[in-house]
């Protein structure tokens, strides 16, 4: 019941930050609401159908769709007379990348045992939501150019795996993980870390 | 079975959007269809994958590729000797809208009660092929930026759950949702109509 | 057996023609191995999502994701000391589009008997994952623009179902179906062929 709570907060919180990526290429009321849905749905989506989980989440559940039209229409109407307290917004956002990571983890194991294939789940879950949301902006992925954004979700979804298997309580599994993605991502923040670029693009 | 070539019909005129879109990035032959194909068919394959049915619309009845592929064909060899009437081919756009629209509220509501994710699968089966074309024009899709056409979408969806609620017999549903759908659409056209966009894009 | 391996081989292949992709984007090592694995599973992915197989391929086996991440981080650390020799990748990527393009019919027929489709998949299993590759780099998809490679699949797949309806062993169709595919796509190669473009881009 708290994943849950704490899920919607992760769907509320990646439909505003697509709603506000729609906003930057100035589309209309409708293209907000699907970048915003697509930002926050679609990572969930992209996990259940490749695993097979059927129907998706959002359809077994139509709340997840409501919440994040709800935000989408709230970030339309709010943003222009409000500044978006950007920093916060980075923290919010750190915070539904844990979440989506952990839950990704948790999905995948219910359904198959690989923890290659858990950890994959976990980092699919909590970006490629992000990903679509670039790719309807016609823009190369952020997350795929550089930042510690992919590798805060990788690691915490290794220490899920690593709890899992020594069987820990799922509540010490799940806490110390959500506060290893959370701790990462806002280290990197705050000093501004990067992973390396390829290192010389012209060898093709 | 009139809903079945109303359906085919629907496919026909997104494939030939579809070609003229690749026509003008002057894709080769091969590109052509696949654009065409995935204009036509990309809206139902989405639907059909998160309600999960399967296998998709166009696996289990290949009549939907010959004819996307055929129309697409047709397209890339006439298009050159023609001058295409626009304006008929936009009804002829508004009237696929409306068929996919509907289409896709009724195989929703075959697999899944909610209303919600009724409309919502109404919508993604509309529009979600044109903006996969849009995507492999390296585009922002359009009907994400300003334009009465989702909007149509959703409004037809809306009336065809209220009427399915009070048990209408099935085809007075059909046809009175593809009427508002259609007359919504041409209105947008005849007067140009736009929803509103972001008001101001400068926040983030 | 020899099948799997060979699977593997192509797997290698577009996974390093994904990581130089991505190198020359300029994308940090997570993207890297993001649009590696998403070319080279790609293909295999979407086939296996439209076709109801489920889960997908690399879920089933993740053998596919090791080998996919392990050829990208060799691409990614190795590649600006090297010299990629651009003739010899050109012809195993044709080697890996002849393996996709054999499996891909192969699968297809084995859940659904439709000759059309087994070609269809054919094709989709061996551009598709190209096709996402340059949807992740923001770029109109090479392979629809000018080039003989889905047609060289085409062929292929053509020759597939053709064997396989005259019950031919099944070491002769694949075999006989690999070659064509690398014969076409080599000549194709080595001549500089290309697919006849959109006549005339202006119609619309």
């Amino acid at each position: 019941m708290v994943i849950y709570i704490l899920d919607l907060f992760g769907v509320v919180v990646f439909a505003v930050t697509g709603a506000l990526a729609a906003g930057q290429k100035r589309m209309d009321l409708f293209g907000t609401v699907v970048v915003a849905g697509v930002t926050a749905l679609g990572g969930g989506t992209v996990r259940d159908l490749v695993l097979g989980i059927r129907p998706v989440l959002w359809i077994a559940n139509p709340m997840y769709v409501i919440v994040a039209v709800a935000a989408a229409l709230g970030t339309f109407f709010v943003a222009p007379y409000v500044k978006f307290p950007m920093r916060a917004l980075l923290v919010f956002d750190a915070f539904g990348l844990a979440m989506f990571t952990v839950i990704g983890c948790q999905r995948a194991l219910e359904v198959q045992p690989s923890y290659i294939i858990a950890v994959a789940m976990g980092i699919i879950t909590g970006v490629a939501g992000g990903i679509l949301r670039d790719i309807l902006s016609s823009e190369i992925p952020l997350v795929l150019r550089r930042e510690v954004y992919a590798t805060a979700s990788l690691a915490g979804g290794v220490l899920f795996v690593l709890l899992y298997e020594f069987k820990m309580p799922s509540s010490v599994t799940i806490i110390a993980s959500v506060a290893l993605v959370l701790i990462i991502r806002l280290v990197a923040i705050r000093w501004q870390l990067s992973l390396p670029t390829f290192p010389n693009g012209d060898e093709t």
